[in-house]
């Protein structure tokens, strides 16, 4: 582990990431030495570090440490953690330098089959609540995707689904939720809650050469009754949705042709062929 | 610091503390080597374990390490952080033993005639969001406060209170809030945000000896007509508020008497006597 360039086993006590959550996180995708979603990485913690004032950590240094620690192992993911450094009470310093923490994870192990065949999803009872302030960041406040995930333990079930106060759905506990509906692409709004995804941007991207595109506010009946439902994330790619509680859902043209497009990346694989 | 009963200088890099906020702390003041409100903070963090699902930690090896760190000064505060240890991903290891870690503080320095004449607070425009399911409990997913805490830099300001999403009033932001209203003690009901703090519940039960109690909706015309008004805090203890925004308030007989309950379990000190 690399502690602001250093390597260290251990972080400060008097860490604000620790004490207040006070920082941000990028979890990054490389692929035998380079990371295909690096940019959109550095622009949302560089867009997240400017909302929390926290001091924009160097890209440049930022992707020398990551790269060093990636290696050039065909399957990497490196954690990046930026938090407002040391010091006591809400306040802060006002001239802290932000401090940079970079791990090595090991992927996360998917059975091949949810890439190629979706997976099954539940809806979680919690509700997200709304915080305009820290809406679409990825800050180290994730107490309500803990309790989220602590729903429930059946392994078949591959995440859950979440709505906020209000009821329009919002994302998976840890991905990005997507839905067709007459060849048009929707991704809830998250300008009120949850967060906005680095796969998410570059598929909002894509997609819209070859069709619609649209950020909505969404209902559990809209997405029960989409024509397709996937999942994005930037270390796991796309994962579509055969099964969410009771409803089936077939892999359809759109999640296919963005499931290869991420697999292209190296990100993740490609759906199956058939549906 | 004790890091789970031995000395340490740093904090493992993947503890969920850091990565999630999936922890509880408690800040507890020590008075020559005891706490006069220690089993008020066992009650709330026994309550946030089981909330959150992480192991409630033995509060006989707690009160032990604190003492030892505390020793026998005069003003000494202890800060307590439990987290659902280390583990990767929103679900956690179902079976994780939780980690403690307990560290001195220095007593914030106030100045005395904060308590004797009271202070100046604002309001903050960050509106809190609204979780029941983390409501009351001093979770360590904080950047709600930290943002509002960057909204003044004048150090003529105490604190900044503030309301939640529907505009109810909740509490400052490090510190309770009472208001006095026709002899009637009143203080925001905590079941959708904020934290039930150890003051709070103190001054509560103290309280009804001699006033009304309640525990109520307030909205922000409810505290600008009160007739006192002050904040609770378990280190700092009652701190009576003498403005808000433009409006003044006098230091009244409700929180003269709380201020001295207080100021003599051996937290803050007491109110003047004549206002």
């Amino acid at each position: 582990v690399l502690v602001d360039g250093h390597a260290e086993t251990g972080l400060p006590l008097d860490d604000r990431g620790l004490a207040y959550g006070d920082g941000l996180f990028e979890t990054i995708r490389f692929v035998a030495g380079r990371a295909p979603l690096w940019t959109g990485h550095m622009t949302r913690l560089a867009r997240g570090c400017r909302r929390l004032r926290i001091e924009v950590p160097s890209k440049d240094q930022l992707l020398a440490e990551a790269q060093q620690i990636a290696g050039s192992e065909r399957d990497a993911v490196i954690k990046i953690i930026v938090t407002r450094s040391s010091g006591r009470g809400y306040a802060g310093d006002k001239d802290a330098t932000a401090r940079c923490m970079i791990m090595a994870r090991s992927l996360p192990g998917i059975d091949a089959n949810a890439y190629r065949h979706g997976v099954r999803l539940r809806w979680c009872a919690l509700r997200l609540s709304m915080q305009p302030a820290l809406a679409g960041l990825k800050h180290l406040n994730r107490l309500e995707q803990v309790l989220a995930r602590g729903e429930w333990r059946d392994p078949r079930i591959y995440d859950g689904l979440l709505c906020d106060q209000e009821g329009e759905v919002v994302s998976a506990t840890s991905a990005n939720l997507f839905i067709v509906r007459r060849g048009v692409l929707l991704t809830p709004k998250l300008d009120r809650c949850g967060v906005a995804g680095v796969a998410r941007a570059t598929i909002l991207r894509r997609a819209a050469y070859f069709c619609r595109v649209r950020e909505a506010r969404l209902r559990v009946d809209d997405v029960d009754s989409a024509d397709e439902i996937f999942l994005s994330n930037a270390v796991r790619g796309i994962v579509p949705v055969r099964a969410l509680a009771r409803r089936r859902f077939r892999l359809g043209p759109v999640t296919r042709r963005l499931g290869y497009t991420l697999a292209g990346l190296g990100i993740g694989l490609p759906p199956a062929n058939g549906s």
